[in-house]
């Protein structure tokens, strides 16, 4: 079946078959990108596009340059960039109007990601300066659900998630500290990955503390490829860990037999969506049918740890990463966003202290869970709202959104979502699969098997997962 | 020769191979040893002692068990316990006397090493609720250096180095933090080690936020007796590591062949102490003769990690453990406590999460270092005091004794500190020994060898190292 440049899918196996095989070029592809955005009419998932003339130079150049996707893994795959990753010469915003301007260097992920061949179309809408599961707190319009516009996208990589959910970039770039990358890709019926802290390194800069990269793709063979590209150990970057040189994120298969610690009915948290318990019942049973055997546990205490984030002192964490910014135009940030931040300067040294103690504990039951099973399952959000719903009662239904996905980073635990079908509304719910520190592979074998088990179209592009390679 | 009632020496060694022999027994030690304090006569060592009665009921008991050192590997030992430390019946401190109060409890430490056979004389002074390494930081008198009564003892487990350098008890039990432990040791030329981090349980409160226990004692070899009735994982204990079950202290022989990281010449500090250079310079000659290979570092990085403990955020993790207690009490606390600890309470939670991120930095040099070495050494401290000096200029001079010490737990590090001879004036210096976390026995075998070669008496009680045992 020959590859539409209406429809086609942009999925990296797709995409490195048929350039393999001389059927498809990256201008092609390109071409075919601009003339869906274009369809698409006026979008919040970008705040800014790349100029069509450019990428298909870049296209052009890479198709000039002899080589493929055998030495370039990301050899022709167009990507979107969340807006707090700069690229030179274009505006970053981090979603806040008052925060704009032209970076002057392109951030060194974003470069890392072009020298594996990407091809940037364009910078993705978010929820301001990174916080929020939801999309709907920033000045560049809100993006929607791809399932629904009347429901949130999810954030706060909320254009990428939209993005690459529509057919319209291979992967998009994010980050996910509280679920930021977990969640979108939970809504939109893709996949996001929440690498172990440490292996992407972020940067000499406080930024960068308790902060992670992420990458949203349509399959998890394709967030690995993603990935992979990042994965390095910098000596510079105090919180990069030497153990990432030489590391190598894969897609084993999954294992005939395995253990997988699920929250007791009793702690799951739904929300009252009903929909979404019963899409989560229908992934333990689909578990236990691939080999595996749910251990319960009470899933209070990481409730509890979860909303440490941002209802206890570690919130002071991202005041310390923003506080300049927040001087400078707090008082034109969004309303939300503002009062979260103004929140992390009220905490004291002590408060700080006393809350890592407490997190250390709930960290300890955490990892008495993973003694006894090989992973932790969880959905990756306890349902989903609509944006008037989201508009209505912000901060509430955000901290909602992340009761899962808030207390893994904190944990430094990786941690994957995968699709887990659709409710009866067609709306997209997400299965996480959460592991202690370096246990990223075998989430991703497993997530990848699931995904398959699942049998859905990827994202809402209509499109069933390739076989994989290999 | 035998045993002397007056100056017999009380490592566990002498002590145990005379109760298996039978010529000596626990109620003749404790009869010597309070006669060896009555002859002392007024000691701030002590700020309580426990009965001689009831000290000598305990020994007969013990007698009386059937039980010996095969069993319970601190049978019929003396030893002191820091006054911070609950004994029920008696007073806690911590040498602030508008917080004395008599316990109800013992501590679960304590009742350990009582459990284990160990006979407690009495609770020894400190620095106030364990901030200082001079040992003047108290209302109960302040304890000497046991070589020159002008000097400070070094602290704040003051009381308990001074006690087993003077040969009143064969071990104290202390805390090291900032260097609690190692520095009396130091000063006294006695043995301090402070292990890895979460070996040993604090206890189910914040106050283990950052704590160590250790213990003092006269060899290598009776330290780790001692830290073993301690070593343990308590499932309750957030910091309790799990990897503690099963862990087990030992002396493992020196090897033949090792590589030591040491402070470039032009990066130590000796606070121009040049008696105490040459003592430096002694022990590194000495580890070359061992077989050691010197492998220089610039300590500036560490040194500033180091002053991060006092002089940055890390001080409201002090001020969290014991707010409660500065409120009630603190306008009668020792000047020097009452200024550094207020200083905790000016930090904000954004200071803290910037000052962990600089740490993890400086932790990440020292990882470096540990890459190419197999232990790094220095000074235990710069130089000493007299007692008059650190009136003059408390906060100041305390902060020189902290500048080797004071990084080690903060980046979660063991450290040992051995004897390293005498200035000419008959002081007393340390040399550290210090390794990442579990890297304990990899000290205590270099450490003890170490101590071996220095062929100096033990503390101050005229007796040379026993042969160890086996």
């Amino acid at each position: 079946m020959a590859w539409s440049p209406e429809t086609g899918s942009l999925d990296f196996r797709t995409l490195h078959d048929a350039y393999r095989a001389g059927t498809l070029t990256p201008s092609a592809v390109i071409d075919a990108v601009y003339d869906r955005i274009a369809v698409r009419g006026p979008d919040p998932a970008w705040t800014t596009l790349i100029p069509r003339e450019e990428a298909l130079a870049r296209a052009a150049a890479l198709e000039a340059s002899g080589e493929g996707p055998d030495a370039l893994p990301l050899f022709g795959l167009p990507c979107g960039i969340k807006d707090n990753f700069d690229i030179a010469g274009y505006p970053t915003s981090e979603a806040c109007r008052a925060n704009e301007r032209i970076a002057e260097t392109t951030d060194p992920t974003v470069a890392r990601l072009v020298a594996a061949g990407a091809i940037v179309v364009g910078k993705n809408n978010m929820d301001q300066f990174g916080m929020g599961l939801v999309g709907v707190r920033t000045d560049y319009g809100i993006p929607s659900c791809v399932f629904d516009p009347a429901y949130i996208s999810g954030g706060s990589t909320s254009g990428g998630g939209v993005v690459v959910a529509a057919g319209l970039v291979s992967f998009a770039l994010g980050g996910d500290a509280a679920g930021s990358g977990r969640v979108p890709a939970a809504l939109n019926a893709i996949v996001g990955h929440k690498p172990t802290n440490g292996l992407i390194p972020f940067g000499i800069s406080k930024a960068g503390m308790g902060a992670s990269h992420t990458v949203l793709t349509l399959t998890v063979e394709d967030n690995v490829a993603a990935l992979n590209t990042l994965v390095r150990h910098d000596p510079d970057d105090p919180l990069s860990l030497p153990e990432a040189e030489g590391f190598t994120l894969t897609v084993p298969p999954a294992p005939e037999r395995f253990r997988f610690a699920v929250p007791s009915r009793e702690s799951r948290l739904f929300a009252g969506d009903a929909a979404a318990e019963a899409l989560f019942d229908a992934a333990i049973a689909r578990l236990e049918a691939m080999g595996g055997t749910a251990v319960p546990f009470d899933y209070a205490p990481l409730h509890a740890a979860a909303r440490m984030l941002y209802e206890d002192a570690f919130i002071a964490r991202r005041y310390a990463n923003l506080e300049e910014t927040f001087r400078r135009c707090g008082d034109r940030f969004h309303p939300a966003s503002r009062e979260i931040l103004a929140s992390g300067a009220r905490y004291s040294g002590a408060d700080v202290f006393i809350a890592q103690y407490r997190l250390a504990g709930y960290r300890k039951y955490a990892m008495r869970i993973f003694e006894d099973a090989d992973v932790m399952v969880t959905p990756t959000t306890p349902t989903t709202f609509t944006i008037a719903a989201l508009e209505e009662k912000n901060i509430g239904r955000n901290a909602i959104m992340g009761s899962y996905t808030n207390f893994v980073n904190l944990m430094e635990f990786c941690a994957l979502s995968v699709p887990n079908g659709f409710r009866p509304d067609g709306l997209a719910q997400g299965l996480m699969l959460i592991g202690p520190s370096f246990a990223d592979n075998r989430l991703l074998g497993l997530g990848a098997a699931y995904h398959r088990a699942l049998g859905l179209p990827m994202g809402a592009t209509g499109h069933p997962l390739p076989v994989p390679a290999g």
